[in-house]
Protein backbone atom coordinates (compact mmCIF):
# COMPACT_ATOMS: atom_id res chain seq x y z
CA UNK A 1 0.00 0.00 0.00
CA UNK A 2 1.44 3.30 -0.82
CA UNK A 3 2.27 6.10 1.63
CA UNK A 4 -0.65 8.70 2.20
CA UNK A 5 -0.23 11.50 0.51
CA UNK A 6 -1.32 15.51 1.26
CA UNK A 7 -1.07 17.59 -1.76
CA UNK A 8 -0.60 21.27 -1.55
CA UNK A 9 -1.42 24.07 -3.74
CA UNK A 10 0.30 26.96 -2.35
CA UNK A 11 0.39 30.03 -4.62
CA UNK A 12 -0.28 34.07 -3.97
CA UNK A 13 -2.78 34.48 -2.76
CA UNK A 14 -4.48 31.47 -1.73
CA UNK A 15 -3.90 27.83 -0.18
CA UNK A 16 -5.37 24.64 -0.96
CA UNK A 17 -4.78 21.50 1.08
CA UNK A 18 -5.66 18.18 0.61
CA UNK A 19 -5.80 14.05 1.40
CA UNK A 20 -5.04 12.46 -2.12
CA UNK A 21 -6.31 9.27 -2.44
CA UNK A 22 -4.62 6.40 -4.63
CA UNK A 23 -6.45 6.91 -7.54
CA UNK A 24 -5.67 11.03 -6.96
CA UNK A 25 -8.81 12.15 -5.94
CA UNK A 26 -9.29 14.38 -2.86
CA UNK A 27 -10.60 12.80 0.04
CA UNK A 28 -10.64 15.89 1.85
CA UNK A 29 -9.67 19.26 0.88
CA UNK A 30 -9.40 22.91 2.37
CA UNK A 31 -8.72 25.77 1.46
CA UNK A 32 -7.34 28.96 3.13
CA UNK A 33 -6.59 32.98 2.48
CA UNK A 34 -2.91 32.43 3.25
CA UNK A 35 -0.95 32.57 0.02
CA UNK A 36 2.73 32.97 -0.05
CA UNK A 37 2.42 36.65 -0.12
CA UNK A 38 0.25 36.35 3.70
CA UNK A 39 3.35 34.08 5.32
CA UNK A 40 6.43 35.57 7.02
CA UNK A 41 10.23 34.80 6.61
CA UNK A 42 10.25 31.01 8.33
CA UNK A 43 6.57 30.87 8.91
CA UNK A 44 5.61 28.53 6.28
CA UNK A 45 6.11 24.86 8.06
CA UNK A 46 3.71 26.63 10.86
CA UNK A 47 0.87 27.86 8.39
CA UNK A 48 1.06 24.38 6.58
CA UNK A 49 0.79 22.51 10.08
CA UNK A 50 -1.93 24.61 10.86
CA UNK A 51 -3.70 23.92 7.75
CA UNK A 52 -3.04 20.08 7.75
CA UNK A 53 -3.85 19.90 11.08
CA UNK A 54 -4.69 15.91 12.14
CA UNK A 55 -3.33 14.76 8.62
CA UNK A 56 0.48 14.94 9.45
CA UNK A 57 0.32 12.34 12.13
CA UNK A 58 1.79 8.31 11.65
CA UNK A 59 2.07 6.95 9.80
CA UNK A 60 3.74 10.33 7.97
CA UNK A 61 2.73 10.82 4.77
CA UNK A 62 4.32 12.68 1.90
CA UNK A 63 3.42 15.88 1.75
CA UNK A 64 3.79 17.38 -2.19
CA UNK A 65 3.63 21.15 -2.84
CA UNK A 66 3.26 22.76 -6.11
CA UNK A 67 3.05 26.87 -6.97
CA UNK A 68 4.76 29.84 -5.60
CA UNK A 69 5.70 28.39 -2.93
CA UNK A 70 8.87 27.22 -4.95
CA UNK A 71 9.08 30.57 -5.86
CA UNK A 72 11.91 33.59 -4.66
CA UNK A 73 9.23 34.55 -2.28
CA UNK A 74 8.15 31.07 -1.11
CA UNK A 75 9.37 28.45 0.90
CA UNK A 76 12.69 27.23 -0.47
CA UNK A 77 13.78 28.75 -3.78
CA UNK A 78 13.24 25.55 -6.80
CA UNK A 79 15.80 26.34 -9.55
CA UNK A 80 12.68 25.90 -12.93
CA UNK A 81 13.61 22.37 -14.85
CA UNK A 82 13.92 23.04 -18.61
CA UNK A 83 10.99 21.73 -21.27
CA UNK A 84 10.30 19.45 -22.67
CA UNK A 85 10.01 18.12 -19.49
CA UNK A 86 8.40 14.28 -18.07
CA UNK A 87 7.86 12.71 -14.69
CA UNK A 88 11.59 12.09 -14.15
CA UNK A 89 12.34 16.09 -15.12
CA UNK A 90 10.07 16.99 -12.24
CA UNK A 91 11.35 14.12 -9.60
CA UNK A 92 14.35 14.81 -10.32
CA UNK A 93 14.01 18.54 -9.78
CA UNK A 94 12.25 18.27 -6.18
CA UNK A 95 13.13 20.20 -3.34
CA UNK A 96 12.87 19.00 0.33
CA UNK A 97 12.29 21.82 3.34
CA UNK A 98 12.02 18.88 5.11
CA UNK A 99 14.03 15.82 3.40
CA UNK A 100 12.03 12.83 2.88
CA UNK A 101 8.81 14.14 4.19
CA UNK A 102 7.75 17.46 2.40
CA UNK A 103 8.68 18.33 -1.37
CA UNK A 104 8.00 20.93 -3.68
CA UNK A 105 7.54 20.44 -7.29
CA UNK A 106 9.75 22.78 -9.53
CA UNK A 107 8.25 24.89 -11.80
CA UNK A 108 8.95 25.06 -15.50
CA UNK A 109 10.72 27.21 -17.92
CA UNK A 110 10.87 27.41 -21.40
CA UNK A 111 11.75 29.73 -24.57
CA UNK A 112 9.77 31.21 -27.28
CA UNK A 113 11.51 33.15 -30.09
CA UNK A 114 14.67 33.41 -27.78
CA UNK A 115 12.71 34.61 -24.50
CA UNK A 116 12.25 33.17 -21.67
CA UNK A 117 8.57 31.86 -19.94
CA UNK A 118 7.94 30.24 -16.62
CA UNK A 119 5.26 28.37 -14.61
CA UNK A 120 5.09 27.20 -11.20
CA UNK A 121 1.66 25.19 -10.62
CA UNK A 122 0.44 24.80 -13.89
CA UNK A 123 2.65 21.93 -14.71
CA UNK A 124 1.22 19.89 -11.80
CA UNK A 125 -2.12 20.96 -13.05
CA UNK A 126 -1.57 20.04 -16.73
CA UNK A 127 -0.20 16.84 -16.16
CA UNK A 128 -2.89 15.90 -14.13
CA UNK A 129 -5.55 17.10 -16.72
CA UNK A 130 -3.86 14.16 -18.98
CA UNK A 131 -4.81 11.73 -15.96
CA UNK A 132 -8.11 13.09 -15.37
CA UNK A 133 -9.32 12.95 -18.78
CA UNK A 134 -7.48 10.07 -19.89
CA UNK A 135 -5.51 11.67 -22.13
CA UNK A 136 -2.13 11.08 -24.14
CA UNK A 137 -2.30 14.30 -25.15
CA UNK A 138 -3.88 17.31 -25.00
CA UNK A 139 -3.31 21.68 -25.39
CA UNK A 140 -4.23 22.72 -21.63
CA UNK A 141 -5.64 26.20 -21.28
CA UNK A 142 -5.34 27.60 -18.14
CA UNK A 143 -7.05 30.88 -17.68
CA UNK A 144 -6.03 33.70 -14.97
CA UNK A 145 -4.03 36.64 -14.30
CA UNK A 146 -1.21 35.46 -16.11
CA UNK A 147 -2.88 32.50 -18.36
CA UNK A 148 -1.16 29.53 -19.35
CA UNK A 149 -1.15 27.59 -22.24
CA UNK A 150 0.41 24.25 -22.38
CA UNK A 151 1.45 21.46 -24.51
CA UNK A 152 1.86 17.55 -23.94
CA UNK A 153 2.45 15.07 -25.84
CA UNK A 154 4.82 11.86 -24.70
CA UNK A 155 4.56 11.88 -21.28
CA UNK A 156 5.97 15.11 -21.61
CA UNK A 157 5.29 19.35 -21.02
CA UNK A 158 6.52 20.39 -24.43
CA UNK A 159 6.11 24.12 -24.15
CA UNK A 160 4.07 26.72 -23.24
CA UNK A 161 3.32 30.47 -23.06
CA UNK A 162 2.19 33.12 -21.07
CA UNK A 163 -0.77 35.84 -21.28
CA UNK A 164 -1.08 38.26 -18.82
CA UNK A 165 -5.02 38.47 -19.71
CA UNK A 166 -6.34 38.80 -15.72
CA UNK A 167 -3.72 40.93 -15.57
CA UNK A 168 -4.22 43.40 -18.13
CA UNK A 169 -8.07 43.44 -17.51
CA UNK A 170 -7.85 44.02 -13.78
CA UNK A 171 -5.55 47.36 -14.95
CA UNK A 172 -7.64 48.89 -18.21
CA UNK A 173 -10.90 47.92 -15.78
CA UNK A 174 -9.36 50.29 -12.62
CA UNK A 175 -6.98 52.22 -13.78
CA UNK A 176 -7.01 53.43 -17.40
CA UNK A 177 -9.63 55.82 -18.97
CA UNK A 178 -11.88 52.85 -19.51
CA UNK A 179 -12.64 52.68 -15.91
CA UNK A 180 -14.52 56.12 -16.18
CA UNK A 181 -17.34 54.92 -18.17
CA UNK A 182 -17.77 50.98 -16.51
CA UNK A 183 -19.97 50.58 -13.05
CA UNK A 184 -18.36 50.02 -9.57
CA UNK A 185 -18.84 46.41 -9.68
CA UNK A 186 -18.59 43.90 -12.75
CA UNK A 187 -22.04 42.14 -12.32
CA UNK A 188 -23.28 39.03 -13.87
CA UNK A 189 -22.04 38.51 -17.79
CA UNK A 190 -23.82 40.25 -20.33
CA UNK A 191 -23.42 37.57 -23.31
CA UNK A 192 -23.89 39.63 -26.15
CA UNK A 193 -21.51 42.16 -25.08
CA UNK A 194 -18.53 39.70 -24.35
CA UNK A 195 -18.88 38.06 -27.56
CA UNK A 196 -18.71 41.64 -29.17
CA UNK A 197 -15.65 42.50 -27.26
CA UNK A 198 -14.29 39.22 -28.31
CA UNK A 199 -14.88 39.29 -31.97
CA UNK A 200 -13.63 42.64 -32.24
CA UNK A 201 -10.19 42.26 -30.96
CA UNK A 202 -10.05 38.80 -32.42
CA UNK A 203 -10.72 40.14 -35.80
CA UNK A 204 -8.23 42.92 -34.95
CA UNK A 205 -4.50 43.12 -34.93
CA UNK A 206 -3.72 43.95 -31.39
CA UNK A 207 -4.98 44.94 -27.96
CA UNK A 208 -3.75 48.83 -28.32
CA UNK A 209 -6.32 49.69 -30.74
CA UNK A 210 -8.85 47.40 -30.00
CA UNK A 211 -8.86 48.43 -26.50
CA UNK A 212 -9.62 51.86 -27.44
CA UNK A 213 -13.22 50.26 -29.03
CA UNK A 214 -14.64 50.28 -25.14
CA UNK A 215 -13.95 53.92 -25.12
CA UNK A 216 -15.65 55.46 -28.64
CA UNK A 217 -18.83 52.94 -28.54
CA UNK A 218 -19.36 53.87 -24.81
CA UNK A 219 -18.84 57.65 -26.20
CA UNK A 220 -21.64 57.23 -28.98
CA UNK A 221 -24.11 55.38 -26.70
CA UNK A 222 -23.55 51.75 -28.49
CA UNK A 223 -22.29 50.33 -25.65
CA UNK A 224 -24.39 50.12 -22.47
CA UNK A 225 -22.21 51.24 -18.87
CA UNK A 226 -23.52 48.08 -17.68
CA UNK A 227 -22.00 45.97 -20.46
CA UNK A 228 -18.96 47.54 -20.38
CA UNK A 229 -17.28 45.09 -18.09
CA UNK A 230 -18.51 42.10 -19.98
CA UNK A 231 -17.68 43.95 -23.26
CA UNK A 232 -13.69 44.92 -21.75
CA UNK A 233 -13.81 40.75 -20.86
CA UNK A 234 -14.28 39.69 -24.01
CA UNK A 235 -12.11 42.06 -25.51
CA UNK A 236 -8.98 40.61 -23.57
CA UNK A 237 -10.17 37.16 -24.00
CA UNK A 238 -10.59 37.55 -27.42
CA UNK A 239 -6.97 39.06 -27.68
CA UNK A 240 -5.43 36.38 -26.28
CA UNK A 241 -7.24 33.81 -28.37
CA UNK A 242 -6.32 35.70 -31.52
CA UNK A 243 -2.56 36.22 -29.66
CA UNK A 244 -2.61 32.40 -29.63
CA UNK A 245 -3.95 31.86 -33.48
CA UNK A 246 -5.05 27.98 -31.50
CA UNK A 247 -6.46 25.66 -34.98
CA UNK A 248 -9.09 23.39 -34.56
CA UNK A 249 -6.86 20.73 -35.61
CA UNK A 250 -4.26 19.30 -32.84
CA UNK A 251 -3.96 17.56 -29.77
CA UNK A 252 -7.44 17.79 -28.02
CA UNK A 253 -7.88 21.18 -26.14
CA UNK A 254 -8.31 21.13 -22.31
CA UNK A 255 -9.65 24.18 -20.28
CA UNK A 256 -8.82 24.03 -16.21
CA UNK A 257 -9.16 26.76 -13.83
CA UNK A 258 -11.86 28.74 -11.90
CA UNK A 259 -15.20 28.17 -12.73
CA UNK A 260 -17.05 31.51 -13.91
CA UNK A 261 -13.16 31.90 -15.83
CA UNK A 262 -13.57 28.64 -17.73
CA UNK A 263 -17.09 28.98 -18.89
CA UNK A 264 -16.25 32.34 -20.28
CA UNK A 265 -13.21 30.67 -22.23
CA UNK A 266 -15.81 27.65 -23.32
CA UNK A 267 -18.06 29.99 -24.40
CA UNK A 268 -15.35 32.16 -26.31
CA UNK A 269 -13.73 29.14 -28.07
CA UNK A 270 -17.25 27.40 -28.88
CA UNK A 271 -18.31 30.85 -30.52
CA UNK A 272 -14.94 30.76 -32.65
CA UNK A 273 -14.81 26.83 -33.56
CA UNK A 274 -12.80 25.51 -31.53
CA UNK A 275 -14.28 22.75 -28.94
CA UNK A 276 -12.96 22.30 -25.76
CA UNK A 277 -13.13 19.93 -22.86
CA UNK A 278 -13.10 21.05 -19.29
CA UNK A 279 -11.49 19.85 -16.39
CA UNK A 280 -11.90 21.20 -12.79
CA UNK A 281 -9.63 22.37 -10.11
CA UNK A 282 -8.97 18.89 -9.01
CA UNK A 283 -6.72 18.50 -11.53
CA UNK A 284 -4.08 19.71 -9.55
CA UNK A 285 -4.20 16.84 -7.10
CA UNK A 286 -4.30 14.08 -9.45
CA UNK A 287 -1.00 15.61 -11.17
CA UNK A 288 0.47 15.75 -7.65
CA UNK A 289 -0.51 11.92 -7.63
CA UNK A 290 1.06 11.31 -10.78
CA UNK A 291 3.86 12.84 -9.67
CA UNK A 292 4.35 10.95 -5.81
CA UNK A 293 4.18 8.10 -7.51
CA UNK A 294 6.57 8.46 -10.05
CA UNK A 295 9.12 10.03 -7.22
CA UNK A 296 8.14 6.27 -5.68
CA UNK A 297 8.46 4.31 -8.52
CA UNK A 298 11.80 5.75 -8.69
CA UNK A 299 13.18 4.98 -5.41
CA UNK A 300 16.21 2.94 -4.95
CA UNK B 1 -4.91 92.55 -44.17
CA UNK B 2 -6.24 89.51 -42.59
CA UNK B 3 -7.40 89.77 -39.18
CA UNK B 4 -5.29 88.51 -36.29
CA UNK B 5 -5.47 85.17 -35.43
CA UNK B 6 -5.05 83.95 -31.80
CA UNK B 7 -4.23 79.95 -31.85
CA UNK B 8 -5.70 78.12 -28.68
CA UNK B 9 -4.63 74.48 -28.36
CA UNK B 10 -6.38 73.35 -25.29
CA UNK B 11 -5.85 69.30 -24.38
CA UNK B 12 -6.75 67.76 -20.84
CA UNK B 13 -3.36 68.84 -19.04
CA UNK B 14 -2.62 71.55 -20.93
CA UNK B 15 -3.03 75.00 -22.18
CA UNK B 16 -0.94 76.30 -25.11
CA UNK B 17 -1.73 79.67 -26.38
CA UNK B 18 -0.19 81.68 -29.44
CA UNK B 19 -0.36 84.33 -31.53
CA UNK B 20 0.09 83.15 -35.42
CA UNK B 21 1.34 85.26 -38.34
CA UNK B 22 -0.44 84.91 -41.81
CA UNK B 23 2.54 82.11 -42.41
CA UNK B 24 1.32 79.76 -39.62
CA UNK B 25 4.56 80.92 -37.42
CA UNK B 26 3.78 81.61 -34.05
CA UNK B 27 5.02 85.59 -33.21
CA UNK B 28 4.64 84.62 -29.30
CA UNK B 29 3.38 81.70 -27.27
CA UNK B 30 2.54 80.37 -23.98
CA UNK B 31 1.78 77.28 -21.94
CA UNK B 32 -0.09 77.10 -18.93
CA UNK B 33 -1.09 74.00 -16.58
CA UNK B 34 -4.50 74.33 -17.58
CA UNK B 35 -6.03 71.78 -18.94
CA UNK B 36 -9.79 71.59 -19.07
CA UNK B 37 -9.90 69.33 -16.27
CA UNK B 38 -8.43 72.07 -13.73
CA UNK B 39 -11.29 74.06 -14.95
CA UNK B 40 -14.55 74.72 -13.17
CA UNK B 41 -17.86 74.70 -15.66
CA UNK B 42 -18.49 78.25 -16.82
CA UNK B 43 -14.70 78.98 -15.95
CA UNK B 44 -13.15 78.38 -19.86
CA UNK B 45 -13.79 82.48 -20.93
CA UNK B 46 -11.78 83.89 -17.73
CA UNK B 47 -8.81 81.39 -17.78
CA UNK B 48 -8.73 82.08 -22.09
CA UNK B 49 -8.75 85.34 -20.93
CA UNK B 50 -5.70 85.52 -18.63
CA UNK B 51 -4.01 83.23 -21.02
CA UNK B 52 -4.14 85.35 -23.91
CA UNK B 53 -3.87 88.92 -21.78
CA UNK B 54 -2.58 91.54 -23.91
CA UNK B 55 -3.89 89.67 -27.29
CA UNK B 56 -7.50 90.28 -27.19
CA UNK B 57 -7.89 93.79 -27.43
CA UNK B 58 -8.82 95.71 -30.84
CA UNK B 59 -8.70 94.92 -33.18
CA UNK B 60 -10.68 92.14 -31.70
CA UNK B 61 -8.57 88.62 -33.25
CA UNK B 62 -10.02 85.73 -34.69
CA UNK B 63 -9.42 83.49 -31.25
CA UNK B 64 -9.57 79.58 -33.01
CA UNK B 65 -9.35 76.66 -30.66
CA UNK B 66 -8.97 72.75 -31.08
CA UNK B 67 -8.20 69.78 -28.74
CA UNK B 68 -10.36 68.50 -25.87
CA UNK B 69 -11.90 72.48 -25.12
CA UNK B 70 -14.44 71.08 -27.55
CA UNK B 71 -15.36 67.48 -25.51
CA UNK B 72 -18.16 67.07 -23.44
CA UNK B 73 -15.75 67.88 -20.50
CA UNK B 74 -15.17 70.78 -22.26
CA UNK B 75 -15.72 74.81 -23.27
CA UNK B 76 -18.47 73.75 -25.51
CA UNK B 77 -19.10 70.10 -26.80
CA UNK B 78 -18.61 69.90 -30.35
CA UNK B 79 -19.90 67.33 -32.56
CA UNK B 80 -17.04 65.11 -34.34
CA UNK B 81 -17.37 65.81 -38.15
CA UNK B 82 -17.20 62.93 -40.37
CA UNK B 83 -13.62 61.09 -42.20
CA UNK B 84 -12.74 62.30 -44.92
CA UNK B 85 -12.87 65.44 -43.95
CA UNK B 86 -11.22 68.74 -45.92
CA UNK B 87 -10.97 72.22 -44.60
CA UNK B 88 -14.63 72.42 -45.69
CA UNK B 89 -16.12 69.95 -43.61
CA UNK B 90 -13.59 71.56 -40.08
CA UNK B 91 -14.87 75.53 -41.40
CA UNK B 92 -18.66 73.97 -41.50
CA UNK B 93 -17.82 72.21 -38.17
CA UNK B 94 -16.91 75.44 -36.00
CA UNK B 95 -18.43 75.99 -32.78
CA UNK B 96 -18.98 79.23 -31.34
CA UNK B 97 -18.52 79.94 -28.12
CA UNK B 98 -18.70 83.25 -28.86
CA UNK B 99 -20.43 84.08 -32.09
CA UNK B 100 -17.62 85.66 -35.02
CA UNK B 101 -15.20 86.18 -31.71
CA UNK B 102 -13.67 82.85 -30.34
CA UNK B 103 -14.73 79.05 -32.56
CA UNK B 104 -13.46 75.31 -31.75
CA UNK B 105 -12.26 73.53 -34.51
CA UNK B 106 -14.38 70.13 -34.60
CA UNK B 107 -12.84 66.82 -33.82
CA UNK B 108 -13.09 64.05 -36.02
CA UNK B 109 -14.58 60.72 -36.29
CA UNK B 110 -14.09 57.57 -38.70
CA UNK B 111 -15.05 53.73 -38.32
CA UNK B 112 -12.10 51.16 -38.75
CA UNK B 113 -13.94 47.81 -39.34
CA UNK B 114 -17.41 48.76 -37.85
CA UNK B 115 -15.87 50.35 -34.78
CA UNK B 116 -15.95 54.38 -34.20
CA UNK B 117 -12.32 56.28 -33.32
CA UNK B 118 -11.78 59.63 -32.58
CA UNK B 119 -9.53 62.87 -32.39
CA UNK B 120 -9.67 65.93 -30.70
CA UNK B 121 -6.93 68.60 -31.99
CA UNK B 122 -5.19 66.13 -33.74
CA UNK B 123 -6.57 66.66 -36.81
CA UNK B 124 -5.47 70.24 -37.03
CA UNK B 125 -1.81 69.28 -36.13
CA UNK B 126 -2.02 66.36 -39.05
CA UNK B 127 -2.84 69.69 -41.41
CA UNK B 128 -0.67 71.65 -39.82
CA UNK B 129 2.02 68.81 -40.87
CA UNK B 130 1.31 69.04 -44.75
CA UNK B 131 1.46 73.02 -44.58
CA UNK B 132 5.02 72.78 -42.44
CA UNK B 133 6.48 70.22 -44.62
CA UNK B 134 4.53 71.17 -48.14
CA UNK B 135 3.42 68.24 -48.42
CA UNK B 136 0.25 67.30 -50.86
CA UNK B 137 -0.20 64.03 -48.88
CA UNK B 138 0.80 62.39 -45.94
CA UNK B 139 0.88 59.34 -43.13
CA UNK B 140 1.21 61.68 -39.72
CA UNK B 141 2.14 59.49 -36.63
CA UNK B 142 1.29 61.29 -33.28
CA UNK B 143 2.56 59.45 -30.76
CA UNK B 144 1.23 60.29 -27.15
CA UNK B 145 -1.29 58.94 -24.48
CA UNK B 146 -3.57 58.07 -27.23
CA UNK B 147 -1.37 57.79 -30.39
CA UNK B 148 -2.71 58.69 -33.93
CA UNK B 149 -1.97 57.84 -37.08
CA UNK B 150 -3.64 59.94 -39.74
CA UNK B 151 -3.53 59.30 -43.68
CA UNK B 152 -3.80 63.03 -44.96
CA UNK B 153 -4.41 62.66 -49.62
CA UNK B 154 -6.65 64.55 -51.72
CA UNK B 155 -6.80 67.52 -49.02
CA UNK B 156 -8.80 65.48 -47.10
CA UNK B 157 -7.40 63.36 -43.36
CA UNK B 158 -9.29 60.06 -45.07
CA UNK B 159 -8.80 58.21 -41.98
CA UNK B 160 -7.09 57.24 -38.94
CA UNK B 161 -6.54 54.91 -36.41
CA UNK B 162 -6.02 55.30 -32.17
CA UNK B 163 -3.51 52.89 -30.59
CA UNK B 164 -3.46 53.50 -26.65
CA UNK B 165 0.17 53.03 -26.32
CA UNK B 166 1.15 55.77 -23.95
CA UNK B 167 -1.95 55.12 -21.50
CA UNK B 168 -0.58 50.94 -21.59
CA UNK B 169 2.96 52.20 -20.77
CA UNK B 170 1.68 54.00 -17.32
CA UNK B 171 -0.54 50.98 -16.41
CA UNK B 172 2.13 48.28 -16.94
CA UNK B 173 4.96 50.91 -15.49
CA UNK B 174 3.27 51.81 -12.64
CA UNK B 175 0.61 49.04 -11.37
CA UNK B 176 1.27 45.53 -12.92
CA UNK B 177 3.28 43.23 -11.83
CA UNK B 178 6.10 44.19 -14.11
CA UNK B 179 6.46 47.56 -11.75
CA UNK B 180 7.90 45.61 -8.92
CA UNK B 181 10.88 45.27 -11.08
CA UNK B 182 11.35 48.43 -12.20
CA UNK B 183 13.49 51.60 -10.58
CA UNK B 184 11.23 54.82 -9.06
CA UNK B 185 12.04 56.85 -12.11
CA UNK B 186 12.87 56.58 -15.42
CA UNK B 187 16.23 57.54 -16.10
CA UNK B 188 17.90 58.38 -19.43
CA UNK B 189 16.99 56.55 -22.60
CA UNK B 190 19.26 52.77 -22.60
CA UNK B 191 19.10 52.45 -26.22
CA UNK B 192 19.96 48.94 -26.19
CA UNK B 193 16.85 48.03 -23.97
CA UNK B 194 15.00 49.92 -25.93
CA UNK B 195 15.45 48.27 -29.27
CA UNK B 196 15.44 45.17 -27.33
CA UNK B 197 12.23 44.88 -26.18
CA UNK B 198 11.15 47.40 -29.74
CA UNK B 199 12.06 43.82 -31.45
CA UNK B 200 10.42 41.35 -29.07
CA UNK B 201 6.89 42.77 -29.24
CA UNK B 202 6.91 43.50 -33.03
CA UNK B 203 7.99 40.11 -34.00
CA UNK B 204 5.57 38.65 -31.57
CA UNK B 205 2.14 38.12 -31.98
CA UNK B 206 0.68 40.54 -29.09
CA UNK B 207 0.70 42.40 -25.85
CA UNK B 208 -0.42 40.20 -23.53
CA UNK B 209 2.52 37.18 -24.26
CA UNK B 210 5.01 40.12 -25.00
CA UNK B 211 4.29 42.08 -22.15
CA UNK B 212 5.35 39.06 -19.93
CA UNK B 213 9.00 39.18 -21.51
CA UNK B 214 9.66 42.44 -19.52
CA UNK B 215 9.27 40.08 -16.15
CA UNK B 216 11.07 36.85 -17.22
CA UNK B 217 13.87 38.13 -18.41
CA UNK B 218 14.28 40.22 -15.11
CA UNK B 219 13.86 36.88 -13.25
CA UNK B 220 16.54 35.43 -15.06
CA UNK B 221 19.01 38.66 -14.72
CA UNK B 222 19.14 39.16 -18.35
CA UNK B 223 17.53 42.93 -18.04
CA UNK B 224 19.14 45.17 -16.18
CA UNK B 225 16.46 46.75 -13.22
CA UNK B 226 17.61 50.24 -14.29
CA UNK B 227 17.49 49.34 -18.30
CA UNK B 228 13.65 47.94 -17.19
CA UNK B 229 11.99 51.23 -18.39
CA UNK B 230 13.56 51.65 -21.58
CA UNK B 231 12.85 48.18 -22.17
CA UNK B 232 9.48 48.32 -21.37
CA UNK B 233 9.45 51.62 -23.67
CA UNK B 234 10.39 49.76 -26.62
CA UNK B 235 8.05 47.12 -26.26
CA UNK B 236 4.83 49.57 -26.40
CA UNK B 237 5.96 51.49 -29.25
CA UNK B 238 7.09 48.01 -31.08
CA UNK B 239 3.72 46.96 -30.48
CA UNK B 240 2.01 49.69 -31.69
CA UNK B 241 3.69 49.73 -34.91
CA UNK B 242 3.49 45.76 -35.64
CA UNK B 243 -0.61 46.56 -35.49
CA UNK B 244 -0.09 49.43 -37.39
CA UNK B 245 1.69 47.51 -39.85
CA UNK B 246 3.50 50.35 -41.59
CA UNK B 247 5.07 49.99 -44.98
CA UNK B 248 7.63 51.26 -46.50
CA UNK B 249 5.69 52.24 -49.51
CA UNK B 250 3.32 54.54 -49.37
CA UNK B 251 2.68 58.55 -48.35
CA UNK B 252 5.86 60.14 -46.89
CA UNK B 253 5.71 59.20 -42.75
CA UNK B 254 6.01 62.07 -40.70
CA UNK B 255 6.50 61.99 -36.59
CA UNK B 256 4.87 64.95 -34.53
CA UNK B 257 4.97 65.30 -30.98
CA UNK B 258 6.35 65.83 -28.10
CA UNK B 259 10.35 65.64 -28.57
CA UNK B 260 11.28 63.42 -26.38
CA UNK B 261 8.88 60.68 -27.36
CA UNK B 262 9.09 61.91 -31.25
CA UNK B 263 12.96 60.94 -30.86
CA UNK B 264 11.77 56.99 -29.29
CA UNK B 265 9.61 56.77 -32.03
CA UNK B 266 11.94 58.03 -34.85
CA UNK B 267 15.24 55.59 -33.43
CA UNK B 268 12.07 52.92 -33.90
CA UNK B 269 11.06 53.39 -37.09
CA UNK B 270 14.98 54.00 -38.39
CA UNK B 271 15.59 50.79 -36.53
CA UNK B 272 12.28 48.93 -38.55
CA UNK B 273 13.72 50.31 -42.30
CA UNK B 274 10.65 52.72 -42.33
CA UNK B 275 12.32 56.49 -42.95
CA UNK B 276 10.30 59.52 -41.81
CA UNK B 277 10.49 62.85 -40.76
CA UNK B 278 9.41 65.03 -38.50
CA UNK B 279 7.96 68.09 -37.61
CA UNK B 280 7.10 69.89 -33.72
CA UNK B 281 4.01 70.98 -31.99
CA UNK B 282 4.28 74.17 -33.77
CA UNK B 283 2.68 72.13 -36.36
CA UNK B 284 -1.03 73.04 -34.37
CA UNK B 285 -0.15 76.83 -35.50
CA UNK B 286 0.16 76.37 -38.79
CA UNK B 287 -3.04 73.95 -38.49
CA UNK B 288 -5.27 76.72 -36.91
CA UNK B 289 -3.77 79.42 -39.49
CA UNK B 290 -5.07 77.09 -42.36
CA UNK B 291 -8.65 76.30 -40.74
CA UNK B 292 -8.99 80.57 -40.11
CA UNK B 293 -7.79 81.19 -43.56
CA UNK B 294 -10.08 78.74 -44.76
CA UNK B 295 -12.88 80.21 -42.95
CA UNK B 296 -12.15 83.78 -43.94
CA UNK B 297 -12.33 82.40 -47.17
CA UNK B 298 -15.45 80.54 -47.00
CA UNK B 299 -17.44 83.94 -45.53
CA UNK B 300 -19.82 85.88 -47.77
Amino acid sequence: MPRPLVGVDWGTSSLRVARIAVDGQALEARELPRGILTVPAGGFAAVLQAACAGWLDAPAPLVLMCGMVGSRQGWLEVPYARCPAGFEALVAGLAWPEPGRMAIVPGLRCENAGVPDVMRGEETKAFGVLRVLGLDQARVLMPGTHAKLATLADGRLQGFATCMTGEAYALLRQHSILARTLPAQDGPLHEPAFLRGLDIAHAGRGLLHAAFSARTLALFGQLDEAQGPSFLSGLLIGEELRERALQPAGPPLVLVGADALTRRYALALAHLGLPAQTAGQEATWCGLRAIADAWEAARP
